[in-house]
């Protein structure tokens, strides 16, 4: 597999190749010219042409890319040719909203199970799915296939947490909790939902635009 | 206020040195050199001195920084000297999780009201946050002021809701649903949180993960 190599910016933008060409597929549209593909995406077509020959192009000289092809390919790529196993630990209303997203699983991503340390949430399911106690997580993971571990607890537990779950052969985390973890395994991939960064940056820019408006009282 | 040509990369770490910088005070630090914040952060002491210079710098040559001054700029940078009013449009699993969360309101960002078309909600409090009616929504916000909207609901409803919100003079839009935003106003900022994208790019890392430990089955 190729991608050793390759920016995280790149990576970061996949995604979005993935859900328009999925809409354009959908639409019944077969072939499209990078430039097409540029004026949809309000990104440039050297962007789109660098961005995909990460991988090998993708592409023949003047005849566009083949939207399903491109739309496997980028799934591929992006390993949604393969089922995800994910448990929940955590299973408050951020937990509960992740187990309630059916549309995960159409990317391959099925959420098994949530854990809680509270004991009212025993055996309580969420669209079918159950929430077990934290001190059964070590047989839950000996006996089933976990691939990742979405965290959605408080950020004082999260770290040991996530060391108990890289210690029980889970490699991959789904880090919601407001915090970096620092793992006693380098080889564990890490994927950040920082709700209160991404407001940061929101309110960044809402103050920068006021600024550009000539709104904003300076201190 | 300063800002205008700064990348959204830099922006992007900013409320990171501001989560740093806030564990620092609480732990009773009053100076760091670049080269101290660096090993904590894992990033270069380089890096944080470039990022910093866009604002003007806040160090002293061999003086290091001092970590409450910098906090409190980093956060008049980030608009957390302000407070900003939120609503969320869409009351499920994730709108009751975002007014669940009383740390934002740490930061300044307070959600003053939920929004949703099922009528069993109506008048439903999370957390002492009222769920009103979508049709409610025009009084409203010309009796209250609001300065953000959290979109929660489906992506086909999304891109309406978000033009009658602009209509209404909110400016700023959290986006939640699962699509790219094309909106009549073009002064308005969006800060996007696409749950799916960020589980593909996990998923990427997986595949790439293996494949590096030799893992991986081609196909």
């Amino acid at each position: 597999m190729e991608g050793k190599d390759i920016s995280q910016a790149v990576i970061r933008r996949m995604p979005r190749y993935y859900r328009y060409l999925g809409e354009l597929l959908d639409a019944g549209v077969e072939r499209i010219s990078s430039n097409d593909l540029s004026r949809r995406m309000n990104v440039t077509a050297s962007q789109i042409r660098q961005d995909l020959n990460n991988f090998g192009g993708f592409g023949q000289q003047g005849y566009g890319y083949n939207v399903k092809y491109l739309y496997e390919e980028i799934g591929k790529i992006l390993g949604l040719n393969q089922m995800h196993h994910i448990i929940v630990i955590g299973a408050g209303n951020l937990g509960q909203a992740l187990a309630n997203y059916a549309k995960f699983e159409k990317l391959g991503f099925v959420i098994i199970a949530l854990f809680d340390v509270n004991p009212a949430l025993e055996g309580v399911t969420v669209r079918g799915i159950k929430i077990h106690m934290l001190d059964d997580l070590e047989r839950f993971c000996a006996e089933n296939q976990v691939d990742i571990a979405a965290l959605t607890m408080p950020k004082e537990k999260a770290e040991t947490i996530a060391n108990r779950l890289v210690g029980l052969g889970i490699h991959a985390i789904w880090n919601f909790a407001h915090v970096d973890l620092e793992l006693i395994d380098q080889d564990v991939v890490i994927e950040n939902v920082h709700l209160s960064d991404s407001l940061m940056q929101l309110s960044y820019n809402i103050v920068k635009n006021n600024g550009q408006d000539g709104q904003l009282n300076e201190e």
